[in-house]
């Protein structure tokens, strides 16, 4: 089978789970946000392949640090895929949560609470017009653990969480995601500047293979590289599991 | 076995399990909301009772139409219990979410945003604590999905999930959680006079019932109350699932 091919029927296959997923929920479609990087840019463009751009609405939501760049990239990436686009900056919500008691900023803080508010901004839509919330995690950040627990790893559908990040790449150019928003270095864009990369510390090229490996010998490490990988997957469990609770023993 | 002393071990098994959960999680303390009503008094009264007052925070989210009442009744339970009492009225992030283009308000879309308000800045301070965040949901409001998607299920233990909404009350009152929240009505407390069971249709006693017949028998209905229930189980599986995806078939 050659590489082409097999890409083209992933593609297929995950707009299969999608439609059935909307169909078996009686909802009317998707509402994605849109980040402006290639896992949203993917997920919304395979939902528009699947249902039809116009059962899909991608949400930009915009902090102070966004860069304009970003905002002009969704909606390119939403014009092409037929894609109704709405703005929604959250600095209003920012700014009455940093109004709370004993507020304080820092990078952590302030980075959980901007994915937290999107999740919420993205379900009040969703409820507002009965569509599901597709996420837009891939496997590489889900495995270790780099995401925001109940914010960006909410969601009432996740297309590509088995794709590692350099699978989403193949299947955006795939699909025909624009190459403005396939050659960025990847950023969850909390801040400035930010680099998934530089704050993983390793390339997601690295990243991919240490996972893949891992997975295939039974999360035993086979080098310093692998050890430090399953360190963030064993640190991060608490992420993929159900919260802690007796409903097993009652 | 006399039921008090088996309502007694079985507090004793959730401060176990409240405990561990605590220790292996490298956590400080727990953030439990605190609604004025029986669930979040139990499970706030359980982490005291488990790891000391001083290792838990107490915070009630207060919006527009909270009486005074539920506030005194959570200051009150607190006080009884050594935990350190905030309060932070979500009216704010409210009125900032209200801003946002196309906003409309109906009860099912404030009710789900102030769900995910609480959950938003119970989290914030959780992050800022380095304490986990403590859920309050139990058996009954699980099974019929009577509860916010990311909202009030949102959390890092649910130490009263597998508890039926009447045994809270047996638990409540073993604990001495004080007789104002145990005599109550309960409610959602999403607007002014909301009962749990008039919306849900069906008093708690016939819904744990109803429960647990379902479960003895294999979610086989055998009358038309059970029927009603079932139905409310089916549709809100949704609510207790992973979101649909492919990483089971990579």
């Amino acid at each position: 089978m050659n590489t082409t091919c097999e890409i083209g029927c992933e593609c297929e296959r995950i707009e299969q789970m999608i439609r059935h997923t909307l169909w078996s929920s009686g909802a009317k479609g998707f509402v994605v946000g849109i980040s402006g990087g290639v896992d949203s840019a993917l997920a919304a463009a395979l939902c528009a392949r699947a249902v039809g751009g116009e059962r899909v609405m991608g949400i930009a939501l915009p902090s102070p640090v966004t860069p304009e760049e970003d905002l002009k990239d969704g909606a390119d990436l939403c014009a092409a895929f037929d894609i109704p686009f709405l703005t929604i900056p959250i600095e209003p919500m920012l700014s009455a949560f940093a109004g709370m008691e004993h507020f304080e900023k820092t990078p952590y803080l302030s980075g959980n609470l901007m994915a937290r508010i999107r999740m919420t901004t993205l379900y009040y839509h969703a409820n507002r017009l009965h569509y599901l919330v597709c996420g837009t995690s891939n496997r590489s950040e889900y495995m270790l653990g780099y995401c925001t627990k109940h914010g960006d790893n909410a969601a009432d559908i996740q297309p590509i969480l088995h794709c590692y990040k350099t699978r989403v790449f193949a299947l955006a150019e795939e699909v025909g995601v624009p190459a403005a928003i396939i050659e960025k270095p990847p950023s969850a864009g909390l801040w400035p500047g930010q680099s998934d990369e530089a704050e993983i510390g390793f390339a997601y090229k690295e990243i991919d293979s240490a996972l893949a490996s891992l997975e295939a010998h039974d999360w035993t490490a086979s080098n310093a590289q692998e050890e430090l990988i399953l360190g963030k997957v064993q640190a991060s469990m608490h992420k993929r599991m159900d919260p802690p609770n007796l409903l097993k023993n009652p």
